[in-house]
């Protein structure tokens, strides 16, 4: 076989997410920045809310990329997997654009990570409940 | 004086200028990347259509890039400037994320650059029709 | 809809693409540099001869990355597409990773662009032809 | 002395190993990136495996290089060597390049460093065994 099928994450429902975590954070009265990635960790859509931090322009993508990278959640789940191995836990950090902070999750579809968002700007607990209100919209449709 | 003020550009603004733009490419057919930077070259919004050529992602931003950095927009009017002066002529690619194709405009409010806009995924012509499509959201207000 | 399809190349054809333009190559006495990236521009495969110049390992992946990125070969397509218009002529060097030489083709299957090949090591005509020896394999299987 | 000799891996050594490396990947049921570069630290041979994790591509550079720059494998006997020592231990994470984690080993001939593999895909326990498959390629001979 010459090629394989790769399923990758719409325009359509990456701004559908963005608005979601940006609403959540309005809720919340918090201004972040967003990163919606593709499969390959390329950049699909962006925003960045009037007053948000500078650091939560990088942060943001670097979250969107380690979550895609791995195709896990960054945050406690990462924590838990690395806590208890030291090379793990200092070596872990020297993955290019890794984040080991809440608020990157990856998107996945029919069991494939068809994308990652990223979302920084606040505490990462918080920053983590924006992404997961970006994940509800593919449960709504 | 301690300070000076600076107008830049909202969220909000810089989503219907980069909704416009999407919408006159989806008129002519075309899949772009458009970015939109404030008034300090940082990125504020972004979107990829589907199938918009990998090409286009680091074109639009080294667009909108240049027109924020100049003041002025990519393509003829930068050509014209240029291109009776050898010296400018071939040194002006020695700007950083300089882009010298059509599709990059500062936008422009109350006399200052408060942001700019770059368009790609086309002829360098269409990417700039485009871009002046996301311009008009400002003159419709 | 959330996601869409994209095709990419499988690391046996990648393989299979790099040893034919590497025996092209030795058929020629020349050493070369091959990159095959995906269809999203990501590294697949890459294979150094002994003696290649040090100058064709980049140069290799930035005509695999151009030719990704457009869907259209490096070299003499391209020179034909720009050469009468000035703004195209100069400013297509402005595209981050271009390269305007001979030796990166687009791998298309299907219709869709899987994934792209760039040779580099010898005069930008010979590295066409190991890339084209590359192409070749697609055609017997 | 105007110059001195310096020992290099071969195209056809570096091949071998990264086959050996994917043929253990396979049995243990991983997906993997796999890069060699020479005894200067510069690319040789890479490829990744279909559905290999996208850190993985950066990963493998990273190992490879460590082990080349100090001509030391990655993770236990790095670990082994820093963990006593606070300054080491924290500050060899400022090394560019530096990955601490195993899965990057030096190729080493005749006493001298001639390259280096790095491995990543798994957990590094795993990412070693199959770069320590490719080093068996060297007994064989």
């Amino acid at each position: 076989m010459n090629t394989f099928n790769k399923l990758t994450i719409t325009l359509s429902t990456a701004e559908k997410m963005v608005n979601a975590a940006i609403e959540k954070a309005n809720e919340l009265r918090l201004s972040i920045a967003v990163t919606v990635v593709d499969e390959s960790g390329i950049p699909k859509f962006f925003a960045r809310m009037d007053h948000a931090p500078l650091i939560a322009i990088d942060a943001s993508r670097k979250k969107a990329i380690t979550a895609a990278g791995f195709g896990l959640p960054t945050g406690e789940t990462w924590f838990g997997f690395i806590k208890d191995d030291p090379i793990l836990r200092e070596g872990v950090h020297d993955f290019t654009d890794f984040m080991l902070m809440g608020g990157g999750t990856p998107i996945i579809i029919n069991d494939q990570v068809v994308g990652a968002i990223g979302v920084s700007g606040s505490h990462y607990a918080q920053d983590q409940q924006c992404a997961e209100a970006a994940l509800d919209v593919l449960k709504i449709q």
